[in-house]
C-alpha cells in the first residue's frame, strides 16, 4: 500500500503542477488590478477563500422609505466578487405596498426575477411595442429579455420581495427616469429626443436632481 | 396634430416592419420544431403571449419525502419556454431537515444559490483538490463555477429553502452517485475508473438501480 | 503536365468534398425555415449568389417629411440575408434640417454611426447617468456602447446624413417614445415606472397612438 | 417636494454606488496597460470623456497616390479608444480610378461595406472556391463574411469612397501579396506553399521589398 | 431497502424527466434538418449512439500519390456527426517526402498540429507580415491563430504524418492557390488584387483548372 | 519601378502602423502580468518568437510507473504560452498495459482524443445517465462532449499512445477520485453527498491522501 501511495502521488502531483501555473477555474475580482473588457483582473488564488464565493450583502431588507418606496440591492463583481467571470450576478428587490422599481434596461443580460414574498407585477417591452405583463405570486418567476425596457411592482397590499439574476457579473442598471432626469442631458434635448414637453422635464429635472 | 399623427406612424412603421421580419428580441422554445447547438426553434412571435416569459412550475414545494430529503425542481427550456436562449434559467431546492443536494456538476453554466429560508451548507471542489465550503443563512448568496463538483447541504434543524440560478437555459445536471451507479456503466468500469471497491459499488447500484 | 491536373485535382475534390457536406463560410438568412437563438436558418448553399451578399436597400434616402424629420432604413436579416449569423449589420440615416432620432437603444449590438454629410449631434447616457455628447462633421465616427440609451440630432442648417453599422446581425431598436407611447402599456404603469404626469402621457398617447 | 427630492437620492446614489466600483459600461482602451485575450486594459471611467467614443481620423481622404492608387484608413483599438471591447470598428477606403484594396483577410470579423461615391466592385471567394462578385453603386452595401479572401476595385471612371465596418475592434488586416512578397518567408517557402514560379516571386519580393 | 430504492427513483426520474425535454448535452448533426448560424440540428437523442462520437475516417492514410505529396482529411461535422456544436473538430495530415499543405487559412478557428510521425515544417505569417516558422520533430506540437496564413511541409527524408485539431466543428479551409488558381475569378481580378503577372496566372489557372 | 517601391511602401507603412499599436492576432501568455476572466497578459510582440507557438513538453513519453499506470501531461497556458485566448489546447496520454485515465471533467471545453497507438477504450456519462462507450483502435477519435464526466483505459495487451486536444487554453482538469479522496472534503460531506460508505471513504483518503 506504501508503493501505491507513492505512485499515486506521482499522477497526483502532475494534476497539481498543472492547476498551479494556470488559469484558475474562476477569477475572483481584484479591484486594485486593471479591468479589461472581460471583467476584473484575478486574485491570486493562494488568496482566495470560500468567503469570496459568497455574498451577505443581500440579507438585509433594503431601506425602502424613499419616493418608489423599493429598494433594489445588488450583487455584482467587483462587491460579490466571486462572480466576475462567471457570467452570473443577483439582486435583491425589496417593495413595499405599492412601491415600484421603475422603468430600465440591462445592457448586458438578462434577468429572471423570483417572487419569494407578496404580489408582483412585472413587464416589458418589445422593439415593436408590444408589452408583456404578467402577476406575479410567491414562487413564481418571469424572464426580461436582455437589454429591454422592463419594470416591476408591487401590486399586493402588504410587502414584497423578489430575488433576481442576471446572466453577466456586470450586467448594468440603466434607469429612465434616472438617465433623463437626474442627469444634465440639456432639457431641449430631452425634449427633442422624446417629445415630452419642456414643462414636465424641468418639474422632473427638480425632483430628480438633474441640471441643464 | 392629425397630421403629426399621421407622420409619425410613417416612422412608427417603419420601425414595426422591421420587426415583423426580423428575427425577435427572444426565441420562446418551440419543442416541436428542430433543435440547434444554441438551443430550441423560436415559437411564432405572433403566438407569444405573456404567459411564455413566467413560469409557475416553482411556485410548489417538492417533495423531500425521498432518500436525500431534498426535491431539485428546475425552470429550464423548453418547461420554461421564454428563457430559451436568453442565457439565464432558475431552480428551487427544498430540503428537509438533513436534506442533501448530492455532489454534481452543470456542465454549461455557473450558479448561484440564494438561501430564502433555513441553513444550508454549500462547497464545490477547484481542480486542485482544494475545498470551498461556506455555511449560509436567509439571505445570503454563494455561487458554484461552471463544470466543478459542489453540493449544498441543509444543516440546520428545520426545513430550507433556495432557490438558484444558472447562466444559461440549458445548464445540465450531472448527479455523481447517479451517473455511477443508475447507469449501465459496467461495474468493472466504475471500479478502474474511481478507485470504489467492487462491493461498494454493487451495493450502490442495487440501490440506485443502476444495472451491470 | 496531364498527370499533374489530375494529381491536383485529387487533393481539390478532397477539398471540395470538405464543403459539400460541410456547415458553409456563410449562412444566408432562409426566412422560409425555423428560427433559432442564433439567427435564422440557411439557404441551400447551391441557391446562394452574389447578390445575398449584396444590399441595395439603402441607396435611396428615407423620407423625411415626418414629425421626427429623419428616416431610418435598416439592413438587417432576413431583409439583408447575408448578415445572417455574421455578426453585423447596417443602417441608414437621413436627417432633414432639426431632424431627430430619438432616444432609443439597441439591445443586441455597439452602434458606430458614420456621418457622410451635414453635421450630426450624437449622444448617449451610461448607468450612472452620465451623458457623452459630441458634434460630428463629415467623416467624423461615434460609437455608442451596446444597451446604452442614445440619439442623434441634425444640429446643422442643412440635410444630414449618416450610416451606422452594428456588431449583430439582428441587433434591434427600441424606440422609448414608442415603447411608452404606441404600446399599450396603461397609462398608470407608465406614470408608475417613469414619474411623468398623466396628462403629459395622455398626450402623448394620443400623438404616438398608444391605447390605454 | 423636498423629501421627495431627499428620498429619490436615496435610491439614486444605491444605483450611482453600484456604477462606482463595477465594471464600466465600456472598456475604453488604456494602451499603457497590460493587453488581454479581449482586448486593452480600460481606461480610468473617471478620465473617460465623449472624445474617446469620437474618431476623426477618417474625416480625411487618404493619399491614394500610390501603387494600389488606394488608401485604407482603419479606426481600430486604441486609436479609436472607444472601440475596445465592443465588437465593432470601422475603416475608410479612398479609390482613386482604377484604385484596388488587395487580397485580404480579417481574421477575426465579418465585415459590410458601403458605397458613399464612385463604382465599387467587391468580391470574396469561398472554401470551395466559389465567387461572389457584385459591383455597388453608391448608397449600396456587400457584406464579407469573417476569414474568407476578399478585394475591392474601383471600377468606375472617378475615384470612390466607402466605408466599412467589421464586427470587432481588433479584426486584423492581413493583406495576401504583403504576407507572401514583403515579408522573409524564404522564396523556396512561398514558391512551395503557392505553386507561384521562383521568377515570379522573386519579382514580386523586390516590388514589395521582401527578403530571402 | 425497499423504500430507500423508490424514494430515491423519486429524485432520480425527477432528474431523468429534465434531460427528457431538455436541449441535449450535445448536438449531434442532422444533415437532413435545417441549418442554422451555430451548427446543424440536432438529432434525436434517442437515437444517439457511442458511434456518434467516434471517426474512424481517419484511421487510413490518406492517397499522397499527387502534385502536393500530401493529403488532408477532415473530420469536421457532419462527417464527424458528433463534434456538431461543439466547439472542436480534427483533420488528418499524410505528407510524402517533400510534400506540403499549401498556403491555407482556418476563417473559424485556431489549430494546434502534433506531429506523429516525420519532421514537419510549419509556419504561419501575422497581419504585420511577420513570419514564425518552426521545423518540428515527433510529438511536438505547433498553434496556427486563427485566420492567419498557414502550412506546413515535410522537411524530412521520410514520410510524415500529423494530427491537428481545431477550436471549431466547422473551421473551413481556404487555400490560396486554389481560391486564385481553380476558382472562376478572372484573371484580370487576380492580378489587380494580387500584382501577379497575367502569365503566370494564367500557367496556374491550367494546372489548377480555374477558368476565366 | 524604384517610384512604385516608394509608392508601395506608402501602403504597407500604413498596414503596419496599424498593427503596432493594435492588438495583436494572437495573446502569447505572460505569467508575469495580471490574468483576468479572458486568459493571461499578452507578451509584447516584439519579445514572441516562433517558439511561443511551439511546444515541446509532450514529445517524451510520460512515467506510466504508477498506481494508474498512466501519464497525463498537458499544453495548457502558459506553459504552452502560444494557445492563451486561441480557444485550443493539447494534451498526451501514455498508458501502459491495464492504465487508466480516472473519471474527470473538463468545465470548459470539449476534448476530441486521437488514439496512436494500442487500444483505448472511451467513455462519457450524459445528464440522463446514459453510457456512451466505444473501443478505438489506433488512428480512430472519439469526443467528449464539455462538463460531462468521463474517462479513458488501455484495454489492449501493449502500451497504448493518445493526443488529446481541447477547446480552450485553459479547460480545466477535475478527477473526480481525486477531489473525493485527495482533498480536505470532511468524510461525513463525503458520505453524504455521494452516498458511499464511511469505511470506503476512509480507506480510499488514505490511498489518496486526502484529511479529515
Amino acid at each position: 500500500m506504501k508503493m501505491m501511495i507513492i505512485n499515486i502521488f506521482f499522477i497526483l502531483s502532475l494534476v497539481s503542477s498543472i492547476s498551479f501555473a494556470s488559469v484558475q477555474d474562476f477569477c475572483v475580482a481584484d479591484p486594485s488590478g486593471p479591468q479589461g473588457p472581460s471583467g476584473f483582473s484575478c486574485k491570486n488564488p493562494d488568496q482566495v477563500t470560500a468567503n469570496d464565493f459568497a455574498f451577505s450583502g443581500l440579507a438585509k431588507a433594503g431601506n425602502t422609505s424613499n419616493m418608489i418606496k423599493a429598494a433594489v440591492t445588488t450583487g455584482f463583481a467587483p462587491a460579490f466578487s466571486g462572480v466576475n467571470g462567471l457570467g452570473i450576478s443577483v439582486v435583491r428587490l425589496d417593495l413595499a405596498a405599492g412601491g415600484v422599481v421603475p422603468l430600465h434596461i440591462h445592457r448586458g443580460a438578462s434577468e429572471v426575477l423570483i417572487v419569494i414574498e407578496g404580489t408582483i407585477r412585472g413587464g416589458f417591452i418589445s422593439s415593436d411595442n408590444k408589452v408583456y405583463l404578467k402577476t406575479l405570486q410567491k414562487g413564481e418567476v418571469i424572464v426580461f429579455p436582455q437589454g429591454l425596457l422592463h419594470f416591476a411592482l408591487n401590486n399586493g397590499t402588504g410587502p414584497a420581495l423578489a430575488f433576481a439574476a442576471l446572466g453577466s457579473s456586470n450586467p448594468g442598471v440603466q434607469l429612465v427616469p434616472s438617465a433623463l432626469f437626474a442627469s444634465d442631458l440639456p432639457s431641449e434635448l430631452v425634449e427633442a429626443t422624446t417629445f415630452l414637453s419642456r414643462e414636465e422635464i424641468k418639474r422632473l429635472k427638480r425632483v430628480f436632481g438633474g441640471s441643464n
